[in-house]
């Protein structure tokens, strides 16, 4: 009798759950599990903020697969090229795989929306390799700086560009870490800016109106300059335009950070999948609509609510409650057994707004702000960290130091 | 009754070491003490490779003017744009001085020697601004590497220019240091190369034969690669060109440390006082020769040894014994006292390659090796924090891990 080749492809937060429960369910003599991703690591991208800002090393933000992969896994440190879902094959840059049950989890990329310039001159909170590119690129300029006889205008301006979720933690970040680079290369703190440009008219659109004011409040008293209501035209290596009130204005800049838009892994649509604004949408059991042995998880997965008839957000809770459906079914799947329906059970949401403040929107949609919610979100964190690799991988990485 | 005034210009070795001398040998009651840098801190540039490579922090080499000058000097931060010994006034970039006694002691800056691009494109360790850009440089590169779909031909190439003491001092730190950042940065050490160029057959030319195979047997044995008898031509932004054997040769790389010439401040030469090879050849007494009230120390003074007819290299040693010859013949010169001349006195050298080997010779050409070469390279830091602010600066700065 032939194993079933279960083979998950990226080690996000929706694939990497998805081998830790399905490693749990199925011992080595009924399936064949293997993981593809790129890197030989899982990194957190709900800290990838801080990694950019520089206040929290990627070390502590990403853990070796194989810390948390049992033996009867099989991983492949390799890039997924294409999907053939037709052909049951995934060809990665080194090899080919066929499949009995795919499992495509294979994240996010930047939207650029044709803004021109953007995707060339702008930097992203992608991954760990783009996030500590920035962390060196913002160092780089203040060391730069007392060594230009003529200063290069912009040169300390750090522009980010999206006030959502990313954007506003990044902001936050980049706050409490900028006064350090100014000790640390003697720069005075009024030589730098950091300017948040959001197209929406405030900050975390969408997020309830107290918890606008409250982040805008605390980010403004560190020296954030916000800019609401602009429209980016155009990212230049030098700085960025945009459309305020039908005016263009520019603001100079040798380092913008783009954070206003993901999209789905464009290879999903590139392989022939039906799609939805580049997503698959998938059926309640977290299945392809048009491919019975395929389950799409995370980012490149649009999943409907149907009590509002509009698409969950694509966050990280989500990703990790439906790797447990996706791992269930997956078994399911291969035991011809029934599969679940998958319901996300929304537990709230935090941001921080640096290492020292935070607000938050918890159950029932109670507002929490400043210390609780920066405990909040470290209870989230630790409680991920859990879920991954049990207590060893908690008291590792696990973030405990609350009253900081 | 009028108090002369007394100007010391830089506060490097010589400076400092004056105005040390010299708050300890004057009252305020008996002259106005005046000194003149253009940052509020002394760096310790035996030290810059360090800084420069990353492996040991700004804030280790260098100190804070205040903390070691007593209140009977005042302290003036800026820069020096001329000096005029006939009229007895120096320009500083916002005020104007006069003086009764002028000490210059505006150390060193890059030499080029018509190099093209030199000037450009290569990076120097000249200063604590330069040296941590350097630190900076090559992280970003590393940064950089894994953000590249198409990888920059030498991106991980670092070339340094001159292998005589500071070059040879600056890669083998740079050796110790790849390592780290390969960790760092995920990327394996067999795609970075540190190459060192030199124009004489040997590394460390002037040295003993023994010391230069000890020296390079250390480097190569960690990875650097030596090229001896090149002639360098060129320094572009992406490598450098240079003769070998009658041949052209080119190295990528993105980052060229220059390291093989320095020369005196050219404000000396712009001032109208008589050079050779753009330095001040200094009375026995460290006067210049055609002014009575101006001493010279340091970088920026020739000190003939008549004994073989060629000047003293400059060095720390050298300038820091010579601030106390110019301490005391300062005094002697207000109070109308003959003055005495100065004679160094040659301790030996030590070169370190890395944290954890050096070479060196010490008194009566005694040759050292490894460990105990590392110990005395320390020893001869931490002698001059003592000398420099006593046993507070001593335990603050010095170098105390001498069996790491």
């Amino acid at each position: 009798m032939n194993k079933p080749n279960i083979v998950i492809l990226g080690a996000g937060y929706g694939g990497m759950m998805t081998t830790v429960n399905l490693q749990k369910k199925l011992g080595a003599n009924q399936a064949n599990i293997t993981l593809v991703n790129e890197n030989n690591y899982h990194y957190i991208s709900t800290s990838l903020h801080e990694t950019a800002a520089g206040t929290l090393h990627h070390d502590r933000t990403r853990v070796t697969i194989k810390d948390v992969i049992k033996s009867n896994v099989n991983f492949i440190e390799d890039t997924v090229v294409s999907i053939h879902p037709d052909k049951k094959t995934v060809t990665l840059k080194n090899q080919e795989l066929t499949y009995d049950v795919l499992v495509v989890a294979l994240g996010f990329e930047m939207a650029t929306f044709g803004i021109p310039g953007l995707e060339e001159n702008a930097f992203a909170i992608t991954d760990t390799d783009s996030s500590r590119l920035i962390r060196e690129q913002i160092e780089y300029n203040f060391a730069m700086y007392h060594n230009e006889k003529e200063k290069t205008e912009g040169r300390l301006n750090f522009i980010v560009g999206g006030a959502g979720f990313t954007g506003i933690e990044f902001v936050g970040e980049l706050a409490n870490r900028i006064p350090e680079l100014c000790k640390e290369y003697d720069v005075s703190p009024s030589e730098v800016r950091i300017v948040s440009v959001e197209g929406a008219p405030t900050v975390m659109p969408g997020f309830d109106e107290a918890l606008i004011e409250y982040a805008t409040n605390s980010l403004e008293a560190r020296g954030v300059e916000i800019i609401t209501g602009a429209m980016l035209k155009e990212v230049k290596p030098d700085g960025i335009v945009f459309e305020r009130d039908g005016e263009l204005e520019e603001i100079k800049s040798l380092t913008t950070v783009w954070a206003a838009g993901v999209k789905a892994n464009s290879i999903v649509e590139q392989s022939g999948f039906e799609t939805n604004r580049g997503k698959v949408q998938v059926r309640e059991d977290m299945r392809a609509p048009d491919y019975d042995d395929v389950f799409v998880v995370g980012d490149c997965a649009l999943i409907m609510n149907n009590e509002t008839e509009r698409p969950y957000p694509p966050t990280a809770q989500i990703a990790v409650q439906a790797a447990e459906v996706v791992a269930a079914n997956v078994k399911a799947h291969i035991e011809n057994n029934a599969m679940h329906g998958f319901e996300p059970n929304l537990m709230g949401t935090v941001a921080s707004l640096g290492h020292n403040d935070a607000i938050g929107s918890i159950l029932n949609d109670r507002k929490i702000f400043g210390w609780k919610a920066t405990v909040m979100k470290k209870v989230i964190d630790n409680r991920y960290y859990f879920k991954l690799g049990g207590i060893p991988l908690l008291l590792k990485k696990g973030k405990f130091n609350i009253f900081y």
